[in-house]
């Protein structure tokens, strides 16, 4: 692995389809001054309801490929990825490797007084419990609820929608339920999905005071800052580049991934990785 | 092709997932004296967002192993194998096939007297505009629309629920307006995705008078009966037997399948039709 995080100037960001895009986006806010490889494994996905080992063949010949077009520092902006195989990865290539999962539980510890924390998540991160595992070796207790409906909703773009809060308050409402049979006391929700950032608002208005939400795309890329501090002071330096690779239609790319990045995607080329 | 349906007692059915057993569920219902095959790709779904090439290939390995197993009548209970892949089964097999779409115009020229259709499914089959063709052949005029949020709402299980009813008022006010736009009278409503049939009762409440809606599981069975009259003459025989197959884990599909077959699943054998 290399040694001096000080050489390093550009990062992957990998993700099974576009909601790595929010922490792409939250990155460019924080590091804009870095170059930045994007990888959209979008003819395979979901990963979330395949086994491990087919997840971990996906992931590791996409990071590969993101390491071979120059990455330095590879951030899994996937939740399955990085619950199912992080090891994997970090046995295949030689840079400093984070993953989702890691980055919301550190951000877990840094917020919670009660020791008690909340995952909102897709079913696949949930029966995985890669979240309450993290939050365990943190010495914390977690309490996670599978959220299906809200990546099709984001995806059918509902997000300023009287629907998308009844649904949340539906989930937020049982989550507190469920996690009060458990005699959990939480003071932290984790957003543990890369599509749930565009809800940020309306999660925001369903949550009961006295209850923070960490948004896992904002603390991974203060995670990825901290990391590398040099690239942190140059904000003001010319905006480096940005290559954007999915595996499958690129036009559709383009228009869902806008809505995830926030800003026009210009150009995404198209890769074979195989079946 | 065999020639002479009286001999047919053996019927396949097939889909990407579990939505076909609502399929099954109406052939049950009306020729429970066959024998059936019911096999779910489970591993390989959802088939909506691949190519024609790669469902292809999937749906013909599928429907030769319903054949393989003795089915003598295939019903590919799949919208999207329906829409991108029926010719190549019909290449692949050498009994009756019989697909989703055709049975579903066949109604809707059946029901309509304004020769104006309107069609529910997912995004994948109304962007293959495989019901606006199959009405075209007919002589009528389908407007399509995706209504992506549908399949997970049944698959949450909110069925008699509020939120169902909401999306769906949603889904039905866009789609008589913009049906209106074009200047189309609809009579007819084609549930285009077999998960739909769940939520007959909801769709029943929302739907204007004046709109008759067509459930593609049950027009389907009636076809089949209609095609294997001798099956239908045999209602007071004993039951026929029942075998169904899956791809991924059979756990889920007896938990999941239950719902849609609305009566227990005792045994599920899992098979390997590989990547």
């Amino acid at each position: 692995m290399k040694q001096n995080n000080g050489e390093i100037r550009s990062i992957g960001v990998f993700d099974s389809g576009f909601g790595g895009l929010t922490v792409l986006r939250a990155l460019l806010e924080q590091l804009p001054g870095a170059d930045y490889t994007y990888l959209g494994d979008t003819a395979r996905l979901p990963y979330g309801a395949k086994s491990q080992a087919t997840v971990a063949r996906y992931a590791v010949s996409s990071a590969r490929f993101l390491v071979e077009e120059g990455a330095e520092y590879l951030v899994i902006a996937c939740n399955t990825a990085s619950a199912l195989a992080l090891d994997a990865i970090r046995d295949a290539v030689r840079v400093p490797v984070l993953g989702v999962i890691e980055t919301g539980a550190n951000a877990a510890l840094a917020s919670t007084a009660t020791r008690d924390v909340l995952v909102m998540a897709t079913a696949a991160t949930v029966e995985s419990h890669a979240y309450a595992a993290a939050c365990g070796e943190r010495g914390l207790r977690a309490y996670e609820k599978a959220c299906p409906l809200l990546v099709p909703l984001v995806e059918e773009g509902w997000i300023d929608h009287q629907v998308t809060d009844e649904v949340l308050r539906i989930y937020l409402a049982e989550l507190l339920a469920e996690s009060a049979e458990k005699e959990l006391s939480p003071d932290t929700l984790v957003l543990g999905c890369t599509h749930y950032p565009l809800l940020r608002a309306n999660i925001a208005r369903a949550v009961p005071e006295g209850i923070r939400v960490i948004d896992s795309a904002d603390v991974t890329a203060e995670q990825v800052a901290s990391a590398i501090p040099h690239l942190k002071g140059e904000i003001s330096v010319a905006q480096g580049s940005r290559l954007f690779y999915a595996t499958d239609s690129v036009s559709k790319f383009r228009r869902l991934g806008e809505k995830f990045l926030g800003t026009p995607i210009d150009e995404v080329t198209l890769i074979d990785l195989g079946g």
